[in-house]
């Protein structure tokens, strides 16, 4: 098994910290990056980060892991709620991938309580920060599914 | 700040390893609760364990854990999707709450994708088998809403 | 006619003054009840208060409310939205029922604007604080169907 | 705070008592105003009756308490269910209403379970014959939101 | 039994023949209450027409129809589609009700297939233009429940 | 124009006057046909007469009246809800249709609220019982779409 | 009474026991009803057996069942879901009749969940496979309603 | 295998025969009971009663059938339409269970058509009164899945 | 074309500017209808002002536009979102119409979201406040279709 | 494998380029069999045709496909939207099905986008027209499911 | 204030004028930008305008107006109604933002009756043509929220 | 008419034959180009291949399309249940266009049982694997709409 574990955040996720900070705290997404790539020392196991707005790109980054990438943790954003597309490229490529939302999905609007990846990922955190990341890191690491 | 997390685990979830493992992974309530505890000394943090089938008891439980707790992780079994008693206590007694559940709840019945109790928690972890509540611990000592 | 009216209070009502104060009001369970008995005497009934978190007591106290009491004013809090349990035994039991609301239940969330037992009760009183207990005593004596 | 409060029908009221008694009992409008003056008499309050088959009466008739009336009883008939005028104009004036209504409304036609003014009064009292306009005065008088 | 029947049009039917005569034909109102009363006279009854814009007014009209009128044929226009407060004036009156329209409702958008009045109606005519009221005098003449 | 109406009765139409004849009257189909007989004598017309418990049967019916029928009034019974097959051959004959219905189905199940082959008729005559064929005939006769 | 009992079998059911033994067990239709035959002697009753495809020659066999038929037990395969036609027949001849369904409807798909004739039945038995026939016929010779 | 069947009533199935006879029939629970045990002794099993209004209980009963039950007649009442918790113990024990219902559920309010248990029993039995028991008895000792 | 605008408010904006200004702002009709006066002039039309609390008046008043008046900006009010009386009367007169909305009706409750005037108008602005008036001038004035 | 192919058509396909060509297209049913049975003549099979309007006719014809019949081209015109009884005969004799369409269904009444077929069948082809046929037999001869 | 507006045009706008003009209109994007650009001058205000087909694009489009913009015009084309990237987009940046639709959305599909990026958007003008940008920027310019 | 037809493949659908066989199938998307490709040149015609992940890619592809393809077969992987834009541009260049897809989507989730793009396009062919590419290429060039 190989000992990458790819980092992927969706749309505006590069505003993280800068913008809406009372609903997504006032962490950037280079400092949750930084926690992240903390916890991968100590876990054993390299971190890979992407970042993109355009939905094909996440499509086409997620196509790309297969053979190079043992896990995946994404922050699908915006896409969540509507990416099939996305969606179908990680039911495609089969990489356990942990779902992970900074805030908790399930205290905002209606549209956002339906992620179309929840079915097709092991498992999803959802509500505890940027230290979401972390704990889903650890999930792929240590977890079970 | 006290210093006792309590874990509740609500209905048939003390059959957890015994029955249907296909669904719910191989490892005892008695097993996972031993892992949290392992987990909770390395975080330096006191566990409490409680189960009970009766959604009357369960909300008992949780209000007296006012004064005598900092947080509950709880994994609400079936009363996750109806039981509004459960969410009251838990939005009565205002201690941070994590929710947890073993399974993947957004791969199996439309009914198992709603959790009643998931807006007044502070966040949900799906998916990760038993070892969700290590991470349900780790999110309320560590993480930050 | 017997002369003794039940007033029942549902799952986390013995909480009220207590918590949530902005939605429930400051007054505790105990103090409404005094205000009910005030009220009572001045009517001429007897009047017995009961509290439970469990469906199930709530069902049994109601089904022995048969033959020993003349009306019923009951809060069943969360258990309003869901419990045909508790429907059914009013039901069954033909006591004549006011249904009380602390809250204007139809300025909450969408769940808690359905009451599954107002059809078999007599009618309901909602978001006069507690002192729509008092209400249903008068308009189980007083009001006509 | 003024002494007055407004008791109001909506439409096809002016044939109470004398029309569907078996839905909405004998008494006519006139007797219920009369119990609710002496009910008013008791409380130390005026009261001031208006009933218009007409929405846009009944919204005029709302907007001019303004300044002169410091309470509204209101049964809005069958405007209840879809008068968003009504409720607007209820919304503006922003005096304390109680909406009442005389036969229990959820135990009839499922378009009469849902009243557009409930989220903007105070409370509702449904079911209680005519007596629940007294109710309504009363808890216009003594209540507590 | 009386021996008058009310003609009663609802908001805009003044229009008829004047506007949008592909979809309601090109008579007049005057024009289609000329054949009613041809047909009246040969019938043997007196017909009395009226026509409101307003839905307060239509209400007490149709109030004001008890103990003067022995059938209403109406063409409640738009308010066929929400005027309870019309269906209430006619379940109270209970005078036997013919609903007429004079296009296919069922043709046209979908908020159109639904009439509040017509459960409380002897029937409904929709469809065969100024005719229907024709067809519904005759109905409330020598049809039979 | 030819000079012939068919009168089409569906599925259970044959026990009419023989069961439930409180909701379907006490007049037979054999009578009903007679009065229908009776009024296109008056009205110049012939009519023939044709009953079916098979949805087929009544769709190869429909197809054969073209170049021999002039007009249809058809009360297609339970098939009025769901038979899309008797709709197309409806609106494939392009034959002016009257659509009628004994009681009124608007008092009845929420099922039968619906026609699916309203949508393809001239119009369609409810709740006047047998009397509706006849004024269905006069509609085709007379009236004007 | 009549000492005959119908028992009815709907679209497709001449196939059991020929394909899809999965779902539906491994008995004929034929062996069915012979085992049928075999119970209703011990019960002392006559059965009589009818099977089509055709929902217009059921509702005609319903029909035929009166004044002959003291009981119907009936599995209207495809048709329980839609046919309002063999629903009326029922309704209209009012003989007692028992649904049967040899799977469990509930665990199928969603279409299968509704019966539209349920309703009009006595009761219903559905997942215990072809014994459910005997069953049936049980329940309508020594069950009560 | 074990030679007990266990016969599991749910919440105010005690009331049986006391209130709301035109409903569930005039026989208490006891006298079914009894009708149960005969028809056990002539089908040569053991049979073992259980009665709770209590939601956590009737789980905990289920829980503690294992190895000792070969098959339970479950009536669960109310819970029937909401317990999941009862579904997630039916499932989890994997003991045949054929549910039963006195009344025909399909005939009465809407809320009372879905069984959330229906999908774990081995099948259905509604409407047959109290020898629905003894039919779901004979059911799971006689009948195939 | 002549050169007239009627400006049409519905109920209640004749408060605007003394009640709720959080939502709708501080200007009065009046100011706003000496904004929209001034704009007129310096476009070279002629405007007309009308408020209505009554359905049936604001039904009329359009109708009595036909001939007089080449265009029609509109705030329906409340009715926006239930009148079709207004909808048919705007439909009926085809005279170029524009809605306008002062608050965003799209941040506001579902019901306001849906506007059945909006399809038989030209085009909707909404959410600029009192200014929205004069664009809706404008594009009536300048505007294509 | 045997070497035929049935070609079903359902109700009203008998009609096909003699009404609503505007819909169906000029050609008849005979032309598209002549047209299919030239391309079977090129792909080496057989092909038989059969039209019916009845429901169970054609349930009884799939039956009659078994041991003799390779592969099923279906329009089952009507019937798609509502027919389970002809789905289940299609699962029931699992011959390979393929399904057409004349008309592009998705562009036309929502309910004519749902096939109950579908799902059994292996695939669809709508919106070609006649030629359609010819694509289902080659995709039945030559595709891959 | 910054003095620059960006007007952002989504998917398929770079086709106006060319296709679909009766839809749309005749003007192309480059004469819709060359009379905003003239209104921009007159208004004192700079303008940039930009079109994409790429949602991603779009949403880094309106990340880079931070800063550098004051307000910002937009037309999302199909995005309107499901692309919550760009809502969200929208949300941080906080930018007041003024939404156009040339067509008026509300005659159109159902599916064009949604615009997810209404709610944050200041306000919305819809229907009136090319000129509708103009209006949006005086709007964003003069007008108040 | 020019002689190019366009097979454009959207997101994921360069995965073919390499991911997840048992749903699409084991060619690949080259194996499928080279078939289409050699029935082009049976069929005479030219044919251009295309792959996006991307949505405004493929928005733009098209667009650039027309004046140069004679038609374009398309499968719109994911997009095809959600993406208004590849629809708008298929609306707006007008090119006849053949929906594909490899597998029956009507077997599979029910979110992927509706197609946005299915109005816009001529027909579709679902559930024929690779070969449905070849037969939508004929359909284009043979078939008539």
């Amino acid at each position: 098994m190989p000992t990458t574990i790819a980092v992927v955040h969706g749309p505006n996720l590069n505003l993280l910290g800068k913008r809406e900070v009372g609903i997504y705290g006032g962490k950037t997404m280079e400092e949750i990056n930084a926690e992240v790539a903390s916890a991968a020392r100590i876990l054993g196991v390299d971190v890979e980060f992407y970042q993109s707005n355009s939905e094909g790109d996440l499509v086409t980054y997620i196509q790309n892991c297969v053979g190079r990438v043992a896990g995946i943790v994404i922050n699908a954003g915006a896409y969540t709620h509507y990416s099939i597309a996305v969606r179908d490229a990680l039911a495609a490529v089969k990489i356990p991938t942990a779902e992970v939302h900074i805030s908790n999905i399930y205290q905002r609007e209606p549209f956002r309580h339906t992620s179309v990846i929840a079915p097709v990922c092991v498992g999803q955190i959802s509500g505890f920060g940027g230290y979401g990341y972390v704990l889903a890191l650890q999930a792929l690491v240590h977890g079970a599914e």
